[in-house]
């Protein structure tokens, strides 16, 4: 979780892909329904809002252990999404992070049957037979400024993610939170800015303890500067360009001249765009036929913690099911001519051979 | 495979045990409803018409690779049984193999509650809140000897399993088959019979190569004898006890003078009594409810191969899903007064002691 963050290049507007299945959320339950389409012979690809796989497990408990995965006694959180990486990687889908499905409409197919166009907030669109939100507990959002010169700022010099570090060449950067990915980034940034500001409300770290280290003796030898405070108000110039930050310290307010601000104070986790899909909803959550895992608009399927119905249980095991089921009716929207077969790993020679040599 | 198999002591007629859930099948999807069954604080006992845990992974295809259990990219159906063994270890249910559900019948428990009495063909009863059926194909039966004179002769002097190895001592007994299980028994049973005569159709065996190479040299020895042919017809005496079968040999046939046969023919499986417990039934397979996995008799679940609803697939992922929600059903059968509160194996201290520690 200390590793440098990746960075990922904007996408061109417009691009549209055709696959079979958009998987929405690359979660554990979301890889596994990856393995599934490809044990189906299923084309798919896989978005999330987060910038690596493993939702909830990696970014919320990677060192948490779970127990209850069946035949894996014991796991930690990011161990699970690391076997199901390695499980689902013999079909290399295409997986697209740091980016939201924003929404979804109907057309027809070249051959009339009806498919479905999913747009991303990054201008990525996706033209599928269906889709399968595995989305958790929905999408994760950033931890916002609480302050109302915020939203003007917002995605101009005030930044709840880095996509491209040339961005901040020469600038002078403040990086508000106390986590590993303020860390990293502060760290990361020194090296491109004009100069780094860590701004963190005390001395303690939620981050890995070498992580902290090497911070510290950043700051001892003069790469960057660690302020304790908290962000109390943004100063622009006229052109809206921001200047400085209000920051209050225990002693009072000073003031800090800046040009950009990365605030990464964590997630938060909020239904997002597919709550105006035009899907049945409950709590949150998106009901689904239990046989089919398909919610009531044709050819969205939900699995695991996102979906709702009677007696549903939020256990990942049960994610692996619907995705699984949801993946057989999907198959028929891909392919309307065919009857799809039973797949046994074990007894098709051609999938085997894929799984056995990857 | 070819360790020398279990016995197991005849169990006192009418032995009633009180407990909340009876699983009935002890293989990968009832060893993980246990596991389950302690998770949410249920107390359970299994039963199996086999003599080990496993069910079809253990008996019929411990070698072979399954690819697609979540999180286990590729692992034998034998580990997976061991890994599904560890897993629900802590909770140390009782486990009782070598018999088979035979019927089941309502009553009143103490507190006016519904309940259920299962007894099984080895004279053991299980007065139950709930029975969980994880039965796959149906129950494993000996494949029986196709020969008219043979069904007076069993469980008499014609048997298809060793229960008990000083039945044998100083007979003259034939074990017919090729596989592990024959080879094992007459390898055993040579210590105790008067003389023990192996026969099998070919001279080539579907056996683990050391036990062929034991068999091999335990013939040479003298110890037993290995006749190649197949059984003919059986002899009895005017009180019925057998005294020789006839074999047919490549050269004709002959007579082998026999007390005992033994005959290990391997395993088909049939629905088997619970086809005929009144529960709604769909071609040999137990109609559930797909959020409860409650079939049509109140109190009784199914889960895996052995359940059947719209779109089910035969994964044993499914299976653990469908144990898992039908559990918390059963709960509420156990547990009439009290709600569940959704159990996470991770943030339940008591819970994570026993799991960590066991």
């Amino acid at each position: 979780m200390s590793s440098t963050p990746a960075t990922s290049a904007p996408l061109a507007p417009q691009e549209t892909t055709q696959t079979d299945v958009l998987i929405v959320g690359a979660g554990p339950v979301g890889l596994f329904a990856a393995f599934q389409a490809g044990v189906l012979g299923l084309k798919c690809e896989l978005i999330d809002v987060l910038d690596r796989p493993g939702g909830q497990c990696t970014e919320l408990y990677p060192e948490k252990p779970i127990y209850d995965i069946p035949a894996v006694p014991g796991c930690l959180a990011q161990d699970l999404v690391d076997r199901l990486m390695e499980q689902c990687a013999p079909f290399a889908f295409p997986m697209h992070f740091s980016q939201r499905a924003d929404s979804v409409s109907e057309h027809a197919g070249a051959d009339g049957h009806p498919r479905l166009l999913v747009t991303t907030d990054a201008g990525k669109r996706f033209d599928v037979a269906a889709v399968l939100i595995c989305a958790g507990a929905g999408a994760f959002a950033p931890q916002r400024v609480a302050l109302p010169e915020a939203a003007a700022l917002e995605d101009r010099h005030l930044h709840y993610a880095v996509r491209d570090t040339s961005r901040f060449a020469g600038r002078r950067v403040i990086v508000a939170g106390g986590g590993d990915s303020a860390l990293d980034w502060a760290l990361a940034l020194r090296k491109v800015a004009g100069r780094v500001t860590l701004l963190h409300r005390r001395e303690g770290f939620r981050a890995a303890d070498h992580t902290v280290a090497s911070m510290r003796a950043a700051v001892a030898a003069g790469e960057m500067d660690f302020v304790v405070g908290m962000l109390g108000g943004l100063q622009t110039d006229d052109a809206g360009k921001l200047t400085a930050a209000t920051i209050k310290t225990r002693d009072g307010e000073q003031t800090l001249p800046a040009d950009e601000l990365v605030a990464l104070y964590g997630l938060v986790s909020e239904p997002g765009p597919i709550a105006q899909w035009d899907m049945d909803m409950r709590a949150g959550r998106i009901v689904v036929d239990t046989t089919t895992y398909e919610s009531s608009r044709r050819g969205i399927f939900a699995a695991g913690d996102i979906c709702f119905y009677p007696n549903k249980q939020k256990l990942i095991l049960s994610g692996f099911h619907e995705a699984a089921l949801a993946l057989r009716k999907a198959y028929h929207y891909a392919n309307p001519q065919k009857s799809l077969v039973h797949v046994h790993t074990s007894n098709n020679a051609a999938l085997k051979e894929k799984l056995t040599h990857a």
